[in-house]
């Protein structure tokens, strides 16, 4: 349970990250849409290990194979499945997983609640299950731009106490892969690098947080009252790996305001309604207003770090433990990918949704 | 679309502000639980307005009443719709939402998404459809109580820039309920009460931030990868009116930490798996722990001012527009019982899911 | 569980027979609809008992209350819940229902799966709980008739052995209405009426077939591979009371034929395609195919017969059992207005469905 | 949408025949369960074409690969994906296809659905795409004998005018196994193998009955009112190619009796309750009570023929076209492990809910 996302664009993931193979399976997917497997390896090669000296050295290809769902270069509005096989496995870095949980992994729950857990790299609770997710979220974006030229943007704003100054207006998805941090501050990209090169240095780890805008929404996407679309967005960004925190528009310092000042008057231009300040963050009730949608994730520290930490053994007894092999010393400069996935599976679905709940259907367009 | 919520434990709310009643259906509540409606009336009793200067001085009984689903004091497990009259409805109060778009609220999307809206008192979209919520949020915090001892506390921490004390082991319901504000620091509750009563002689209106603890909660729940418990728990408090934000454990202060001070160290106790810090907040890689889960939730200020304010009238021209009718200063109070019903419906229904999912089911946790 | 149906138009039912209220909440109705409701009586007067000698006299009026989603007279797009009191109960009548178990009833099943039962009328299991349904099928068929032309027509065809001889493109709802059997043959309803007649009198009961159309369906409806559309229409109809077989088109009888002469040849025709003949029933590969769609369903001798039964007590010791109160001879005729209510959630669930998943979905609309 | 199956043993299939690949992700699976490839290759060996002169000379060795879910010979909990390579693909048979809708086929809906079709095959609409399911059903079969000693055993009973005399409480697997038309009453089996070869020497097709028994079913399986175990296994059944009709116990002929003939009188022996007859097919208020569980379903002749038929081309002109290719002349033995696979799939996934829905869970049938 609990593999499958969405209510009509819906994506099932499966795979452990070292068995034979990871994948998804997407289903709701509108026919006629133009996909080949070079748009899905596109994304795959921003989330895949080895980019640089900030993520893991683990060599993966992460070629997609697309199973199914594509005829003579379109979709069929039958489910697509992709394929990506688990290539670069090394068993042996694991061996201390298998007798002993690490702090802060998924090895004790999984393994109290399932009565077994793939101890190899941390199996189903391997950020490595995210490739189905980016996989799905390539066509998501694919979709969202050809059919209503809606287009998901995310990227670093800060690095443990690292901030960045960004006008989200005034970036694209080039100002973001400039830096391999993917942060479009050049000067706060700079100390950012620094900081984590410093933390793998010493073999500890850092957090931070990805921000993450969608602009050109056409208003009306949610559903009240409880697929509200920020509820969406809170839960796609929440079932992410290490992900700790969910913000919309002004989000937990907008409780430092007042109502008055945090109001967000509206006002007519161009024949379509406007707000003159945006801390709603582009829904107001659980509905897109046609406001860009801002909305932020904050990701601790990663979990897997090379000292000696303490922790008990499968049998309860104390012992330490000490990460060996490849790991991330910091998530964010690969979390922006998952987070453009995850944002624009749930803007999809929603734009499917609406199509049926709101009384113009697709591109003004009503019942009669 | 979008009016239920849970996989198991299915919630499915009706009714406007103002129209004939709101109410809920709670399908998935397992059989031969004792439950009366006075059950329900003590936690609707803690939402309704009027209970203080701090709320609306809308007066509603919000009686209660069981349609189906309950025989001779017990649950039959058969759906339970639970029914609540609207009595205290003055459309009059409205006639300016009628013509105009209040900022912030929901008149606008509705609008536009549905071609329709229910001008009087926000319909669909006011904060008294929480009420099914809440009700059912009754049932399920009775469940857990009974079935496996768990409880749901939650309180205000913030209001504005005032900032509670609380040490959360050492509170409880009382501590709670003791002042208005739900504040279990006295202090911090007294300033908070003070800045609330300035707002509200100032027309104006303020935000803050529920914590929210749930204590023995048995290890195994969440649905790992996309319906993790915090997941689900982020979606739930997000789906709330003016929610804007959500954190788990450190949440986005965590991004501050090294993963070395970050992680949860395990340790062994009467028979049992523990974790000598609780940064995690009680979920690991999607699933509970055994410790406390400890989340918080951001509220901005009510959007309903008693000042003027810039808009547009429903043709799109400018206007302006000032609120009539009585309004809550400050949504943290009532907020409080209806974070409790929404994380006890989440934890209710991964506690159902879990007997399916998990490798010894009910286990030790049996119904009986 | 169980107790919510459909994927868009999605109906909650609720409620025991001899409880305060029936009801149901259709969360998923397009805004703008407009609706009464005396839309929704004119349905339930059709399923409602004391109609005719052949139906049990429990006098009910059945009038259906709407709470909510609908405002100034149309439907905002919110859940519509639909309250009817019951008000006719008479418990005496149940008391040995009480102390065993009913031959062929849910009384034995459902006191083993919930360890209790309401055991006044049959509760949760009487066919009182189809007063939902028919409420929410009212909705749908307004919704068919307003939106696509689409008629349902279901009607009576056999009663025992009694079979009538129907040309179904000659009959409309006046022909089915004309006789209290619901049959449009008025030669075999007559004597249907007799033998119902016959077995009431002799304290016995019968079974039949009910058979339904539905014209001017858009071609396109249907979710292969599981939510064909014959496959929900299946799932409707085994869902009703009494309900042991189902048919589209050629059905058991198609199992005679050979390909050659059970295949549908495909003609053109006022630019359209048809088929000469309609074996398929108007559908193939689970997706209508805009010929008019033929199913057939079974029902079975009423369960309650006023003759003295072998059972077992609730202790499980050997007793007997003879119903007293007031029940129907033949459910046939209250079952025809049922099978309309549950054709018409299908198809108006899955009109919804191909506005999303079809190329050109509402009335050859594409993305563009 | 709509290639999900079940409620909390969720089976998505993907896949068109002439395509890459067919397969199937199963959600739901619980842990712990030993699995190899080779329990799911004894399945599909049953389903694959080539066994014998009754079904299409395709040759597929359908080896089944898993991807996920399965560590170290046991399912851990989380998606177990099946993978089958489609190898014996023969695009040159289809040529005419693509030029002209086949009679009964899904060609026309599909095209008028989609507005594109994979032509090869049928793709989508194949029964290739069944390879999924049965292997699906392979893994729920495996369960339920492991769990709760439940077996599926189904069989024909039935080609074109031929029925069998069958005793199901007589017959196991190996005496369906042993004719390749898999009918248990060796003399009509020999009857039916003749007339099919009759068919299939003149280019024809023929259908018939297959009927399906499960034994030793716990009471207490199935979601009234709308889950009703019986209407389950209907959508189930009716979700198969080909699949026009289906009863449960007394079915259509139960309409020819009496209440007072057609009840199940209770009695009890050694501590259990049992019913004398079986004319409900062991479902009472779409709930198990424990009884055998008896179903059919009714297949119609394979629409693909080797003779001349009347159609039109995909401009809507008319045309003629015959079959090229390799066809089952009666779909009849290949669906027996299809029934096989859904049945078991229904009752697998029933078993996972009622052991939260009932009130004694898992109680004496627990996963151990």
């Amino acid at each position: 349970m609990g593999n499958t996302f969405g209510h009509l664009f819906r994506v099932t993931t499966f795979g452990e990250s070292h068995g034979p193979a990871v994948g998804a399976v997407i289903d709701g997917c509108p026919p006629l849409l133009s996909l080949e497997e070079q748009d899905l390896q596109k994304e795959l090669d921003r989330r895949r290990p080895g980019q640089s000296s900030l993520t893991s050295q683990r060599r993966e290809a992460d070629r997609a194979e697309i199973l199914s769902g594509v005829f003579e270069g379109r979709t069929l509005g039958t489910p697509i499945a992709v394929l990506v096989r688990n290539t670069d496995a090394k068993p042996q870095d694991y061996e201390e997983v298998r007798r002993a949980y690490r702090p802060s992994h998924a090895d004790y729950t999984y393994q109290s609640k399932y009565g077994i857990r793939a101890w190899i790299g941390g199996g189903r609770a391997s950020a490595r299950e995210t490739v189905g997710r980016v996989a799905a979220g390539a066509i998501a974006q694919k979709l969202l731009r050809e059919h209503c030229g809606t287009q998901v943007l995310s990227y670093v704003t800060q690095v443990q106490s690292i901030k960045a100054k960004i006008d989200h207006r005034k970036i694209d998805r080039a100002s973001v892969e400039r830096t391999p941090i993917r942060c479009p501050d050049p000067q706060a990209a700079k100390e950012m690098i620094e900081q984590i090169d410093a933390a793998r240095k010493d073999g500890d780890s850092l957090g931070g947080v990805v921000e993450s805008v969608v602009r050109r929404v056409p208003p009306g996407l949610g559903e009240p009252v409880f697929d509200k679309l920020e509820a969406d967005l809170a839960k796609a960004l929440l079932s992410l790996p290490a992900c700790k925190g969910f913000e919309i528009g002004s989000g937990f310092s907008g409780t430092l305001m007042t109502g008055s000042s945090h109001n967000d008057p509206f006002y007519s231009s161009d024949g379509r309604i406007h707000t003159r300040t945006n801390h709603s963050g582009g829904i107001q009730g659980g509905i897109s207003n046609g406001e860009t949608i801002i909305i932020r994730a904050a990701f601790k520290p990663t979990a897997t770090i090379l000292k000696e930490q303490e922790t008990v053994d499968i049998s309860g007894n104390p012992t330490t433990i000490k990460a060996r092999g490849r790991h991330d010393p910091c998530v964010l400069p690969r979390a922006v990918p998952l987070v453009d996935a995850m944002v624009a599976l749930v803007i999809t679905d929603h734009f499917l949704l609406q199509s049926v709940t709101s009384h113009n259907g697709r591109g003004d367009k009503t019942y009669e």
